[in-house]
């Protein structure tokens, strides 16, 4: 097991009716700037049951951020955050709004010249202070309410980077299982499968001996494959939906990467092709993993061999047939949710992918537990990928 | 799965070398009380790291914590505490070092007349501060790193109580396997008993749909069982010890109850067999775990059936004989540590429990996750322990 620290102070209200608790939460007197975004909450209730759980405090809005939030419209609530002088900020929303509102949090005080340079020099810039924030999480997906990072996107760059910053780590987020309940049935879909590709990047690399983090990973995705259809066909069960939400949120708190190597090239890979086609966060992962995975496989190979064993229960064949078969099954377990795998299902050819092996060749970057992921490699996975 | 509320904002360093980093996490400039117990720390060199990692700082020193810890001593601690006015508090030591360490951190700054109301009154009286502490951890088992609770016992009055409080989470605690080199062997194998119990209190209950909790329980007792023995036979092994060490934090961190009832009864009855014969701790939950299993084995039958299939592997038989050979393998594991599990093991006769039986009747208390645990049980309990 590797060396490691942990530290996550985040508060967790978790079940029916906990949106009526968070007043408790929030300090008096407080200013609060709510975050929410294209409006779904105004329809479905929870907008409703906010403001009467917060009914003794005075609230200024800000709707609006969209999926992937764009840096050009935080910079708005950044502004009003800035003006109105809030005091904490609660956002109401899935993880776009979520991971918004850890940017706006951290912009508000933020004393250089540029907020981007949050995103766009980790690191090298300081973040010394930020306005504090609770989540009502809407849409179990990313796990951004129970950790402190955020993946934010610019328009006139077509950039989607990320940070992250004890700072900015939640206050305190809301899961109430019941406010899924008027979720699509694709975004659900893409939660399960998001959760699902994050554990697998924590999980499937080389193995460490860490025997306790394999086994809560593999807990997960067990839970996941065992309630992602039933979610799906199930949708007011509410037992289901709490092990999915809840699945989502241990998925990235940080707990399954502690000690052990990790990869984060589906993700980085997958960012690219939103920013570019504008895909669904969830959709680039089950189209990315699959051929990565494939592209990958004698590196993890002794860890893909106990996935298969312990996920899939595949116990007869050569090595290598059980490895190709547990790849098989992941590919068929997204598919089952009705997501596609496939850049072809979305119309892009491979004249499209070019840009994204052109940036990758410009940054240099090396991805994946190995640092061995370089763009000639992600050419080779995007192309097995179409 | 039930509503939860969880938080815990412990910052973990485990591995190798990491005592090495306390002096980051102590504020500049704080006179630091350093605890500790019988004085194993200077003969294992694990004192010498430590105040060589906080050279910068100014340190009184409170030896001589003894395992239950006793409210007696710490008072002297405390009072110490008070006159030289001390900032931070640095716990060295086991279970029993940080479970008193977290008394005189509330009790330093208590207002009350009597601090032994905190663990006699607990939500009846108020506590509003606490000196902040970190810990180091020289023995896994009980979890009190990372967790808020702890268990005083007093001698005048022959009673272990507990109390908890978020003011008396540690900020830190170092965790560094290696530092579990040199303890004897009944040591390493009382923590995994401990660790064991724990889980199995937060696990063989009552089913409520909590499917991620049972796994990651699932998790760490198949953890535990797999690297307890190896502990014993290979103390040398980096990997084993540190997964013994974690699962001992994890067991009882808080992760696995939310959500889930739990029972916690085999820790209440120990704990009288602690106060009234000096028994160890784990000693103590090894007597009386399988004894409890048995006796509410038709309440706890759904949960110990998916025990014996999904940790024992036993898959055949009747119902009542997979009951029942899922508890005798319970029992055989323990005394494969070499840890036994009967009292008469320790000569303690019929006649010596009824003041324990007695105790538990003038008090009424109501056990187990059902509240179906009384007095007549207990000594049905203990009787089959002999």
């Amino acid at each position: 097991m590797n060396n490691f620290d942990f530290y996550n102070p985040v508060k967790i209200l978790f079940g029916e009716g906990k949106i009526g608790e968070i007043g408790n939460e929030i300090p008096k007197d407080a200013l609060i700037m709510m975050t929410y975004g294209g409006g779904s909450i105004k329809r479905n209730g929870i907008y409703d049951q906010v403001i009467k759980s917060l009914s003794a405090f005075k609230i200024i809005e800000f709707g609006g951020i969209e999926p992937n939030p764009k840096y050009e419209t935080l910079m708005k609530a950044v502004e009003l955050g800035r003006t109105k002088k809030v005091d904490f900020i609660l956002a109401v929303g899935g993880g776009s709004v979520l991971d918004g509102t850890k940017f706006i949090s951290a912009a508000i005080p933020f004393a250089g010249n540029d907020p981007w340079d949050i995103l766009k020099k980790p690191g090298k810039i300081e973040i010394s202070n930020a306005i504090p924030y609770g989540t009502v999480l809407t849409l179990p997906a990313t796990g951004s309410e129970m950790n402190m990072y955020a993946v934010i996107s610019r328009d006139s760059t077509t950039e989607k980077l990320s940070f992250g910053h004890p700072l900015v780590f939640p206050k305190f987020s809301v899961l109430d299982p019941v406010v899924t309940y008027s979720l699509p049935d694709n975004q659900i879909a893409n939660g399960v499968v998001d959760a699902f590709v994050h554990v697998i990047e924590q999980y499937l690399t080389y193995p460490v001996k860490a025997y306790i983090q394999d086994r809560w990973a593999e807990g997960l995705l067990q839970t996941l494959i065992e309630m992602g259809p039933k979610a799906l066909t199930s949708p007011l069960n509410y037992d289901v939906r709490a092990n999915v939400m809840w699945s989502c949120t241990l998925a990235t708190n940080g707990i399954l990467s502690l000690g052990v190597p990790t990869d984060w090239a589906t993700h980085t890979i997958g960012h690219e092709l939103t920013a570019f086609f504008g895909l669904d966060h969830a959709v680039t992962l089950a189209i990315v993993l699959p051929s990565l995975l494939r592209d990958t496989k004698e590196e993890k190979r002794q860890k893909i061999l106990q996935f298969a064993e312990r996920i899939w229960n595949i116990k007869v064949g050569t090595e290598d047939r059980i490895v190709d078969e547990a790849i098989e099954k992941t590919e068929a377990f997204f598919q089952s949710l009705n997501v596609k795998t496939r850049l072809s299902d979305y119309g892009i050819t491979k004249e499209q992918i070019r840009p994204i092996i052109q940036r990758f060749e410009e940054r240099r970057w090396k991805l994946g537990e190995n640092k061995s992921i370089d763009s000639e490699r992600i050419q080779r996975i995007l192309l097995a990928s179409i």
